[in-house]
C-alpha cells in the first residue's frame, strides 16, 4: 500500500474528532516506522562495524598482550556495543510509543495529566538506560571475575575497558548519524518551509516536518541515550580500572573496588524515589510550574545523593589506603573519596544551571541576542557567536575546580570518581533529556493533525520548559566527558606506567613530540566539527532543493487550505541516507586519530593528542551548544511576543533570528554534542590498545622518532 | 570652518577633472584627518597606560629582583611601546600619504603605475618598521652591554625583554582598537548601506563610509604593523634570552649571541634587494600579474633568506655548543641552528599559501563557499564556520612539525629561531599588507570623488590581489606568534629554571594544578573573543542607528544625484569612542590573567595558563581569520559576476553573502588576529614577572596551594 499516497487523499480543514484521531494515528505510525527504519539502517552500518573492530581488537591487542585478553576485550567490547545499541533502541522506542500519548493527554483539561505522560516516557528511559547499564557491566564483571584472583583484578579491568570503548563507539555512530539525520530535515525544513514558503514551523504541508519529527527521535533521545550510556560506562570503567590497580584497594575487598559502580546503583535508587515528586508529591497544574517541576528534579537527586554518597562511602571504603597515584604517591582517606564524588555532583549541577542562564529567554543574555535581531541576521550571529564564547568561562572555571579538587584529594582515581559523581543522577538527567523530544514531537503531531490551538499551546508550554532543560542535561553531558575523558586519559597512563615498570611516568608538556602533538590533538575537535557542520550543510541542501521540488511539481501545497499531503518519506529517506554516509569519515577520524598515532608515533605522541584534544574540545562543545541553544530560544522569544518591540512572528526581526536558529542547528545538535564524543572516544581508544602502543618499539611507534 | 558643511554644498553628478581633483583632495584629506585624530586619542590612553604600568614593573620587579634590574626593565619596556607607536605612526602616515596618489597613478593608463605607488608606500612602510626595530633593539642593547659583562648577560637580557612587552601591550591596543574601529565602520556601512539602503560600496552618501576608509589604515596598517613589529621584538628578545644563558653562546662572543638579531638584519637586505623584482625587473603590467607579483615576492625572498641563514651562521655561530636545554641537555649544532631558522621561514611561506587556498576565490573553497547562498544566509554561515575549522588543519601540522624539528635540535633555542626565521621577511610581508589597505583607500577615494568607472575598476583589481595576500600575511602572523608564544614561555620556564637552581624545572601535565589552569588557559581566547566580538557588535549597532538617524533627517540623500553629503564626523567619532572605550576590557584581561594567576596561584599555574592558550588561542585565531577571509571573497566572487547562476550584485544570494562577509568582518579583523597579540602578550608578561612570581613564597603564590 503506498502510504504517502493514502494520506494524501486525507481530508483536512475541520474534522471531527475521530477524523483527527485517526489522522493522528496515521502521523504516530509515520513517526514511528520512520524512527524504526533508521535505526534499522543505522544499527546494521554499526553492526558490521562491531565485527570488523572486534576482529582488530583481537589481532592487534592479541599481538601486544596474549591471545586471551584479546578475546575479553573484544567480548566486553561487543557487550557494550549491544547494550548501547539496545539503550538507544529502547529510547528511541518509548520516546515514539508517548508522543502521541502526550497530544492526547494534552487534549484533558490542565497540565498535569500531559507533563506527567511525557515525564514518565523519560523516566521509563532513564532507569531503563541505567540500570540495564549497570546490570550488564556487573555482570560482564561478575562472569570475568572468575578467570581472575584478586591480585589480577588489574588485568580483567584492562579487559573490561572494552565495554566502555563499545558503548562508546556506538554513541558516536548514534550522536553524529542522528545528529545529521534530525539538523538535515530540521534545517531543511526551516529554510524552505518557514523562510522561503512562510509555512507555519510542523504544517503538514511541509514535505520535511515527518523526517523532522522522527529527526527528534533518532538524535535527541537514541542519541542522546547511547551518548550518555556511554559516559557512564566509561566514567565506571575509568575509576574501577584505576581502583584495581591500587594494591591496598584490592585488598579491601571486592566492595572497595566497586564503590563506584556502587554509587551509581544508589543514584538509580535516589532519582526514584524524587521522581514521585514532580508526579505525585507536587503534580505540575499550571504552565509556570513546568520549568521548576523539571528544574526542581535535578536539584533534588543531586542533594539526595551528597548523603548517599556518604553511606556507600562508609559502607564500603576503608577509612585510608595508598594510592601510587600518577603525580605523586599519596595516602587517599575516604572522606576524600566523598568529596570527589560530591564536587562532581554539585559541580555539574552548577554548570548545568550556568547553562540554563546563557539559553533560556528568562534572563538576559538572550533577551539581548534577541535584541540584536533589530540590526539583522548577521548582527544576530555576531552576537550569539559572542553568547557562545562568553558562556564558556565559568562552565570551564568549575571544571577546573572540580579537577582540582579531586586530583588532589585521590589522584586520578578522584577525577574518575568526580565523573562518577556528575552522572550519579543520570536516570534523572535521562528523564528529562527525552521528555523535551517527547514534547516536541506531541506539539508536531497536534499541528499535523489539526487539533484545536490549545493542543499546540499547552504541547509548546511542555516543550519550552524541555528546551532550557535540555539545556541543562548539554551541559551535564559536556561536563562529565571532560571529566570521563581525563580520567580515562589518566587510566592510560597509569596502564602504561605499569607495562613499561614506571619508565613511562607522567607527561611533560615541554618536550617535542608531546608539545607538537598538543597542537595536533587541540586541532582535532576543529576538523571533525568542519566535517559535521559540512554534513549537515550538504544534507540540508539536498532535502531544500527536494522541498523545493514537491512544491515545485505540486502548486496546490502551497494553499493553505488545501487537502493534499505531500511526499514525505522522500524526505525521510534524503535524511537517512545523507546521515549513513557522512556519519563514516567524522567516525573514521575519531577512532582512527589516537590508533594511527600511537602506531607511527609512540605513547607520548598519544599523551599529547589526548590532551590536546580534550582542551579544546571542551571549549568548542560547550560554546556551539550554547550558541545553537541561545539561537533557538531567541527565536522563541520574538514568536512568543515576549517583547513587542520585536514584532513577533513572521516580522523582519524574526526572520533575522531564524537564521541565527538555522545556523544554530548542527551547532548545538550535532558538532557540539558530538564533541563530548570525540574527547570519550579517543581517550578510551587509547587506553583500551594502550599495551598494544607499547608494544611497537617499546612505547616509541614504528616510526620510533626521539621524545626529547 | 564647518567642513561637512562645506562637503555637503559640494557639486557632485559629471564634474569637471579640476573638481574632481578637488574632491579627491578634500577626501584624501578627511581620511588624513580621521586616522591621525583616532591615533592621537588612541596613543594618548596608550601614554597613560604605559606611565602606569611602568611604575607597576619598577614596584613589582624592584621588589622580586631588585630596583636596579627593575629600572632597566622600566626603561627599555618604555623604549618598546613608544617604538611601537611610532612604527604604528609611520605605518598610518605612509598609507593615507599615498592612498589618493594611488588613485591619480590609477588614472594613467596600464597597472605598472598604480601597482608601484602601493607597492611602495607598503615597502617604506615594511623597511620603516623592521629597520626602527632592528635599530632601537640594537642600540639599546649595545647602551645595557656597557653595564654588564659578558658572563651576566643573561640578567642584561631578562631587562631587555622590558622592550618585548613594550611592543605587544602598544600592539594589543593597537589591534584591539583598530579593530574594532575599523570593524565598527564596515560592518555599521555594510548593514545599513548595502541590505537596507542599497548603495553601492563607499557611496559619498553613506555617513559611514570615510570611518570606513579610516578604519582601514587605523586597523589593517597601524594595528598590523603593531602586532607584526611585536612578533619581531619579542622573537628576537627569546631568542636572545635563550642564547645568553647559554654557557657555550656566551663565551662565544657577541656575534654568535646576536645571531637572531642579524638574521632578521640580513632579512631586511634579501627583502630590499628583492623588491626591485616587483617594480623594475618584472613589472606588472596587466592585472592577471599582480597577485604572481606580490605571492612572487614572499616566494622569492623566502628561497633568498636560505642561503642568507646559511652565510649568517657559517659567520657567527660556532661550530657545536653544549646546551642545557628544558626537555634536555643537548650539543647543538650549527648545522641544527640553520635548519630551525630554515623550517621556520619555509613553513611561515607553506602556511601563507594554504591560507591563501581557502580563502582566495580562485580556488573551490570559496567558491564553493559562494554557491551555498543559494540556500539562503544561514548555510553560508554554516559552510563558513565549516571552511574555517577546516582551514586549520594543515597549518597546525605545519606549526607542529616546525615544533618538532627545531625543538629537537636546539630545544627552545630553536623554537624561538624558527620564529625569527618565520619573520626573517617580514619587510616584504609588511609591504604586502600595507599595499592591500592603500589600494582599499584608493578605490574608496575614486568612488568618492566620482571618477570614472575605469579608474575604480583598476583599484579594485590592485585590491582583490591586495586581499588575497593579505590573508597569506595573516598565516603569517598566526604562525609567527604561536611560535613566539612558545619561544616566550620556553625562555620563561628557562629563566625560573635558573632562578630556582633547577627546582622548577619541565611542565607535568598531569598534575592538579597544571591541569586546572590548562583547562582555564585553554579558555582564556574564548573570553577575549566574546569581548572583541561584542564590542564589534555594540560599537556597529550605534554606527547603524546614527547612519538611520541621517537617513531619516535628511532623507534627500536617499536620491543617487543629491547634491547632499551627509555628516561624516559623527561617524567618525562613534568608531573612536567606541573603539577606545571597548579595547580596554579585553586588554586588561590579556594582561591581568597571567599577573593574577601568578601572583595567587604561583608558577605552575602559570606554565597550564600559558600552553593552554596557546593552544586553542592558535587554532581559533586560523579558524576565525580564514572564515572572515573566505567570506569576503565569496562576496566578491558573486559580485564580480564570477558565476552567472549566482545572479551578481544586488541578488538574493548577494545579500546572504553580504550577511556572512558582516559576520566574517570582526571575525576577521578583530578578534581573529588580536588573539595573536594574546598568544604573545600573556606569554611576555609571564616572562618579564618571572621572578617577582618566583619571589611570592618560592613560586607558589600566595595561596600556596599544593601542586601536585
Amino acid at each position: 500500500m503506498d502510504r504517502s499516497a493514502e494520506r494524501a487523499s486525507l481530508k483536512s480543514g475541520t474534522q471531527s474528532t475521530a477524523r483527527q484521531m485517526e489522522v493522528l494515528r496515521e502521523v504516530y505510525q509515520c513517526i514511528q516506522d520512520g524512527a524504526r527504519s533508521f535505526l534499522r539502517a543505522e544499527y546494521t552500518i554499526c553492526l558490521q562495524f562491531v565485527v570488523a573492530f572486534a576482529i582488530m581488537i583481537v589481532v592487534l591487542i592479541g599481538w601486544g598482550q596474549g591471545l586471551t585478553i584479546g578475546i575479553l576485550t573484544m567480548i566486553s567490547f561487543v557487550i557494550g556495543a549491544i547494550t548501547s545499541m539496545v539503550c538507544g533502541y529502547i529510547g528511541m522506542y518509548v520516546a515514539v510509543f508517548s508522543n502521541a500519548r502526550t497530544t492526547i493527554n494534552c487534549m484533558k483539561s490542565g497540565y498535569t495529566e500531559g507533563f506527567n505522560t511525557a515525564f514518565r516516557a523519560g523516566a521509563v528511559m532513564g532507569f531503563a538506560l541505567t540500570g540495564l547499564g549497570i546490570f550488564v557491566f556487573y555482570a560482564t564483571m561478575c562472569g570475568y571475575s572468575t578467570m581472575y584472583e584478586a591480585s589480577k583484578w588489574n588485568i580483567m579491568f584492562d579487559c573490561l575497558s572494552g565495554f566502555g570503548l563499545g558503548g562508546s563507539s556506538i554513541a558516536m555512530f548514534g550522536r553524529v548519524g542522528g545528529g545529521i539525520y534530525t539538523k538535515a530535515a530540521d534545517v531543511g525544513a526551516d529554510l524552505v518551509g518557514k523562510v522561503i514558503e512562510d509555512l507555519p514551523e510542523d504544517s503538514p504541508r511541509n514535505p520535511a516536518t515527518i523526517a523532522d519529527n522522527v529527526g527528534d527521535n533518532v538524535g535527541d533521545v537514541a542519541g542522546m541515550g547511547a551518548d550518555l550510556f556511554g559516559s557512564f560506562a566509561e566514567s565506571t570503567c575509568a575509576a574501577l580500572l584505576i581502583a584495581a590497580q591500587t594494591k591496598d584497594l584490592r585488598a579491601a575487598g571486592w566492595g572497595a573496588i566497586c564503590f563506584p559502580l556502587i554509587v551509581s546503583a544508589a543514584g538509580i535508587l535516589v532519582c526514584l524515589a524524587c521522581s514521585f515528586v514532580a508526579t505525585h508529591f507536587r503534580p505540575v497544574t499550571t504552565e509556570d510550574k513546568i520549568e521548576g517541576a523539571l528544574r526542581g528534579q535535578l536539584i533534588l537527586t543531586t542533594l539526595a545523593m551528597l548523603p548517599a554518597i556518604h553511606a556507600v562511602a562508609a559502607l564500603y571504603l576503608p577509612e585510608t589506603w595508598h594510592m601510587e597515584g600518577v603525580a605523586k604517591s599519596m595516602t587517599a582517606t575516604r572522606h576524600g573519596a566523598v568529596m570527589c564524588v560530591a564536587s562532581g555532583a554539585v559541580g555539574g549541577l552548577i554548570i548545568g544551571l550556568v547553562t540554563e542562564f546563557y539559553t533560556s529567554f528568562g534572563y538576559e543574555p538572550v533577551k539581548e541576542l534577541a535584541r540584536s535581531c533589530k540590526t539583522g541576521a548577521a548582527t544576530n550571529i555576531i552576537y550569539g557567536l559572542a553568547l557562545g564564547y562568553k558562556s564558556v568561562i565559568v562552565p570551564v572555571c568549575i571544571l577546573a575546580t572540580i579537577v582540582y579538587v579531586s586530583f588532589e584529594s585521590c589522584d586520578l582515581y578522584g577525577v574518575a570518581l568526580a565523573a562518577v559523581g556528575m552522572l550519579s543522577n543520570l536516570a534523572t538527567g535521562l528523564t528529562i533529556d527525552a521528555y523535551g523530544p517527547v514534547c516536541d514531537n506531541a506539539g508536531g503531531i497536534a499541528e499535523m493533525a489539526e487539533l484545536p490551538h490549545e493542543v499546540r499551546e499547552k504541547t509548546d508550554a511542555l516543550d519550552a520548559a524541555g528546551n532550557t532543560t535540555a539545556a541543562v542535561g548539554k551541559g551535564f553531558a559536556i561536563g562529565s566527558a571532560a571529566l570521563v575523558s581525563l580520567a580515562l586519559y589518566g587510566a592510560f597512563v597509569t596502564r602504561i606506567r605499569e607495562s613499561s615498570d614506571g619508565e613511562f611516568n607522567n607527561v611533560q608538556i615541554l618536550t617535542p613530540l608531546v608539545f607538537a602533538f598538543l597542537l595536533v590533538g587541540s586541532m582535532l575537535p576543529f576538523w571533525f566539527s568542519a566535517l559535521t557542520m559540512k554534513s549537515v550543510g550538504d544534507a540540508a541542501a539536498e532535502m531544500v532543493l527536494e522541498v523545493k521540488r514537491q512544491f515545485d511539481e505540486t502548486p496546490e501545497l502551497r494553499n493553505p487550505a488545501t487537502q493534499l499531503r505531500p511526499d514525505y518519506d522522500a524526505c525521510i529517506k534524503i535524511s537517512t541516507q545523507a546521515s549513513l554516509r557522512e556519519m563514516i569519515a567524522p567516525g573514521a577520524l575519531v577512532m582512527l586519530a589516537p590508533l594511527i598515532t600511537g602506531t607511527f608515533f609512540g605513547v607520548y605522541a598519544v599523551y599529547g593528542l589526548l590532551t590536546g584534544a580534550l582542551l579544546s574540545g571542551v571549549q568548542m562543545a560547550i560554546s556551539m551548544s550554547n550558541t545553537g541553544g541561545a539561537w533557538d530560544n531567541a527565536k522563541k522569544y520574538i514568536s512568543g511576543g515576549y517583547d513587542e518591540s520585536l514584532g513577533g512572528k513572521g516580522s523582519e526581526f524574526y526572520k533575522a533570528a531564524v537564521i541565527g536558529d538555522t545556523v544554530g542547528d548542527p551547532l548545538k545538535d550535532t558538532s557540539g554534542p558530538a564533541l563530548n564524543i570525540l574527547m570519550k572516544l579517543m581517550a578510551i581508544m587509547s587506553l583500551v590498545f594502550a599495551d598494544y602502543f607499547y608494544a611497537i618499539n617499546g612505547g616509541q611507534g614504528i616510526l620510533n622518532l626521539p621524545v626529547d
